[in-house]
């Protein structure tokens, strides 16, 4: 192994660099992975253009680093090494085709003894806290976050995984299932990488009525593609007027806002029925000013939702296996790691409305270029 | 029957009257009770002092009255006469003692006919849309508001049904009975009626940790006298540290925002642990600026609440008759109609600290009086 490698690397605000760096021991309890694919995420626009918001600038509690650290957090990769500490039966040898669910936590705290490690109090992300990322040519991450592809999932799907077990468990907790799925209407606020993500979801799971609140040209097109089976255009129709005759007079049972504006979220709340849920997806820049009272007289239910827990992976993967999922319509333009800055974050920060996820080419197996 | 009567009716913005109108004829469809006790409730005072919000101002869509109107919401009365077309099975007739369930619905839109009436679409309330209300010497409602009092429940407790059912409705839509009722943290933000009401439908149902933010050394020894396990000073304790010590490190399960102000509300997300939620009961008298992510990245839900449903009143009717709730020491004063301008509304508006329930003599009979 050489002793330097390339990485993106995030420094600080409007500071990215594509650098060598050393090519780091692997600590005996993870697993070492060559990044194949990497997509790259809202999130990390956020940090680059705003940031370090997300990236520890004093040490992480778990990984003890700061910036600079390794971008790259949606990836797929072939394993290389396996740590001497980790236990046999996670059943990962080199040569495995896998996916990475990047989260890390305690595994300690109150959040994670009710076992929900996504709300982890001293929670991370490989990727975007520490220990490598998968915008460099050699990573290592903790047992716990490989994810094994099924034969018939290409790497390049793998590295979807991530943002599609954000609609995934999104959809999970609103408890769509429990519902009429076939008759009921949803709306989804926003036609990026998460709207499309719950839109997937929601369509292997049966919804037959999915409403998609969209501005930008090309994200109404990929809303269509995956399955919307109405796109609407807040800046022409009423959607909660539309939500409302698409649903019997009183709108939609579930709306997923995966936009994070104020009008936005908004006609979300008014377009839900009595009783209905509103599943906040976004993270925000700052807070919102909302109307209570919308939420009391009709006993509406508003419901954060932070990415993924245990068994959304295995959930997807299964999806895609089966075909009940075909995500890779989703990559719109692939890059290489060179191209990352120029190619990726400032085409995406400069054309976001055509674009949906831009795949980074890591270091891909020639069979599965 | 004298062809005019007394009453308390809201012309407008701090514009309530003490007088005489005509006894009005009963619609076949209702009954017409004397009111014994009438409580004052917070949304009278805001109506009194910023309306008219609730009462309207041009012609309700089912009761097609306007202001001025007859005020008074939270009644018990004697049954004096049955309209004709009151089906038998409601087995109502003159001389029954009775509480009014005020919620006035059309039974046709969309949340009525899934059961919802406390949301339907065209909705109002006796003593604030028409039909007259509890503060006059007569009023008429239909039969679906009439509700009998047990043997052994007063006429006085019979008028507190209203604010206390309130309290129950919300403790049943947080699905509190499914936690470990003993052991689970729960947090009120409010020690006023409807936070003591709340109190008493925790402990009601074995709650063994309920701990109450207030601010008023009165309302603070009436919440402890109710049944708060901790009771709380924002001015001086950090609720949310308090929670948190309370409650295994992580915080309350399920809190109750019975304030409306945003501190307290910004209090009672943060002291909810993960996958908490945040019940809202308070009506808003403008937007709020809420932090989503503190919603997101810990995955609480925040919920809102209105009034109550069928089979609330029936259920504070049975803890009360049964002895698990004993409510009546809610009441700070008692006044006699004539009083309720200066000795009600002015109190409340200058002393709300001191008082919680100020309690109307409406008509009592002797031998509850």
């Amino acid at each position: 192994m050489p002793d330097t490698m390339k990485a993106v690397r995030f420094h600080g605000k409007e500071d990215l660099r594509f650098e060598d760096i050393p090519n780091p021991s692997l600590p005996p309890t993870h697993i070492r992975l060559t990044p194949a694919y990497n997509g790259i995420c809202g999130t990390d626009l956020h940090e680059y253009s705003g940031g370090p918001n997300l990236c520890p600038t004093t040490p992480h509690p778990i990984t003890r680093e700061t910036v600079p650290l390794t971008f790259g957090h949606e990836f797929s990769g072939i394993v290389t090494e396996v740590g001497p500490a980790v236990p046999s039966d996670a059943n990962i040898k080199p040569g495995d085709r896998v996916c990475v669910q990047p989260i890390i936590y305690d595994g300690t705290c109150g959040a994670c003894k009710e076992g929900y490690i996504n709300c982890c109090y001293s929670n991370g992300f490989v990727g975007l806290s520490g220990w490598g990322g998968g915008l460099a040519e050699s990573c290592f991450v903790p047992a716990s976050c490989v994810v094994k592809l099924p034969d018939n999932v290409s790497l390049r799907a793998g590295a979807l995984i991530e943002p599609l077990a954000v609609g995934w468990h999104a959809v999970n907790m609103s408890e769509f299932e429990k519902l009429d799925v076939k008759n009921v209407g949803v709306l989804v606020t926003g036609g990026g990488p998460i709207g499309l993500a719950v839109i997937q979801a929601l369509k292997a799971r049966g919804a037959g009525k999915v409403i998609v609140s969209e501005i930008s040209g090309k994200r109404k097109e990929f809303a269509k593609d995956f399955g919307a089976d109405y796109v609407l255009d807040p800046t022409k129709d009423d959607v909660v007027a539309r939500c409302k005759e698409l649903c019997e007079g009183q709108g939609v049972h579930v709306a997923f806002d995966c936009a994070g504006v104020k009008p936005g979220l908004d006609a979300a709340i008014l377009a839900t029925r009595a009783r209905g849920l509103i599943v906040n997806i976004a993270v925000w820049e700052k807070p919102v000013l909302i109307n209570v009272n919308d939420l009391v007289f009709k006993e509406r239910k508003y419901m954060g939702i932070a990415t993924y827990q245990a068994g959304d992976f295995q959930a997807v993967l299964s999806a895609i296996s089966e075909g009940r999922m075909k995500p890779e319509g989703m990559i719109t333009k692939e890059i290489s790691l060179d191209k990352v800055l120029k190619e990726g974050f400032e085409s995406l920060l400069q054309d976001k409305g055509n674009l949906v996820k831009v795949m980074v080419q890591v270091r891909p197996p020639k069979d599965e270029s």
